[in-house]
């Protein structure tokens, strides 16, 4: 159970993580505070916040847990601002995409010996962003991965931890720089190349006549160019030690697949497709059954 | 109206085609042609066509429509076989995903003076390949392109064009090698890309984590790497002139994308972003209003 819960950011991540806990009974207040008063008043309208604050010094007054769901970009002035403030046993906690940079990032700011702060990751979104978005199951069954340090807190991220489980996720700890290769692997370099191949083809002299014959496969393979351009930013600015060398690599591999064209060389191109197809197709059958949802 | 139509490869398109044409009463009789008779019988049992031959000299003798639906790389082996038994009167057609290639086989084959040969492209497709896949209703609102020679009969043309029509196709010319442009850059890229990033994922040594922890958006943008490996294989081989410049081209465009990270600069990559985002969200509220069905 959690006393006050102050959340920085209240949007689809934030905002469904409050709902959750209120559903579950297991957290008395939920403060917001953010910049933009119209949003939070939405947030209160809508039943996910029971307050809020707009100065981050006043928010964290009285907080138990305070969790950071603000872009990457925003952490470390808003660490600086709340840190005179921060009561001393409340637990920190953030949302982030990236775990490397906010874990250095409260290390300049809190000091080394900082041990309240529970770095977290839940993999979980929607098509919709903002507070209007957020649901009460969206963590149902869904990742949340947490990277402790080994001077972190154990009731600490014992308390992080259920929070989570509390909203149906499946909690899971991971060493930092293998959750940022993991995720600049699996989602921040597609959405590099998403932004990229539309990018290229508006660069093209056919960019009319592409746009117009765009197929359903081109809708799909680019929803994800279509996401939050300062999110995406901020993530790359701050990943960008796992993404520079997953960038590299598929150069690479597109340079091996240009050779087989080039080459005429059928059977490399045949075995190299079928064995992307063959791990995709049982990702999707490990995903569908469940193992991995 | 068609007396009889001969199409060799009868699975989703071939399949489809001749549904709609059964539905509306257009054709009199479909006869299959393939070396897979258990596929045919199958295609005979789901009413999609009448019957089938499997020696393709028998096939097209007193036909009136041929179509080859068959892979990029069957085609010419397939022209061969045909040509000493295609009747005077006979159009021939194809559904190929590239143009040139096959212009040019025809041209090796049937001679430059051929002039009952319409290339065409139906960008149509589903999940699910095969004749069970077939539906009389693929086409409706698809677009067809078809992509006539100067020399190409205008009567054997017309004829193909309204076959479609009848399908509830938007059917379109279109010169062969902006159609092999737009499509290398619309489809085959991002097939390429999809194989090329699953392969990257899986020479990296977090391979299994990786797979693990793939989010939603992996699978969305990986969804095409489950296609056909023969299918593309021939598609790459018979379209390199167009998707080895667009490859080149999104590698340097990565190689930018890869600097601003490198060089840390947020705003170069927002202002990619948002273009390439500002763009998508266009084409799929252009999409969605039905001008791009």
């Amino acid at each position: 159970m959690i006393g006050r819960l102050v959340i920085f950011g209240v949007g689809l991540i934030g905002g469904s993580l409050a709902l959750a806990l209120r559903e579950a009974n297991y957290v008395r207040e939920v403060i917001g505070c953010s910049r933009n008063t119209v949003h939070l008043q939405k947030a209160v309208d809508l039943g996910v916040i029971d307050a809020y604050v707009t100065d981050p010094q006043e928010a964290v007054k009285d907080a138990d847990v305070v969790l950071l769901a603000v872009p990457m970009g925003a952490m470390k002035p808003l660490l600086e601002q709340i840190r005179p403030a921060l009561p001393t046993q409340a637990i920190l906690t953030d949302a982030g995409s990236t775990k490397g940079s906010v874990v250095a990032e409260v290390n300049e700011v809190f000091g080394h010996d900082f041990t309240r702060f529970v770095p977290g990751h839940p993999i979980a979104g929607r098509e919709k962003s903002g507070v209007e978005a957020a649901v009460a199951d969206l963590y149902h069954k869904r990742r949340v991965i947490l990277t402790p340090q080994t001077y972190t807190d154990r009731k600490a991220l014992t308390q992080i931890a259920q929070m989570w489980q509390v909203t149906g996720a499946l909690v899971e700890e991971m060493p930092v720089k293998l959750h940022d290769e993991v995720l600049a692997a699996t989602s921040h370099l597609p959405h590099v190349l998403a932004f990229s191949l539309v990018d290229t083809l508006l660069n093209s002299p056919q960019r009319e006549d592409i746009l117009r014959y765009a197929a359903g496969g081109f809708r799909d393979f680019t929803r994800i160019a279509s996401s939050d351009p300062i999110m995406w930013r901020d993530i790359c600015l701050h990943n960008g030690a796992a993404i520079l060398p997953m960038i590299e690599a598929l150069k690479q591999n597109l340079t091996e697949f240009a050779d087989f064209i080039h080459r005429q060389d059928g059977e490399a191109l045949r075995q190299r497709m079928e064995k992307a197809k063959t791990a995709r197709d049982n990702y999707i059958a490990r995903f569908e059954s469940g193992a991995n949802s």
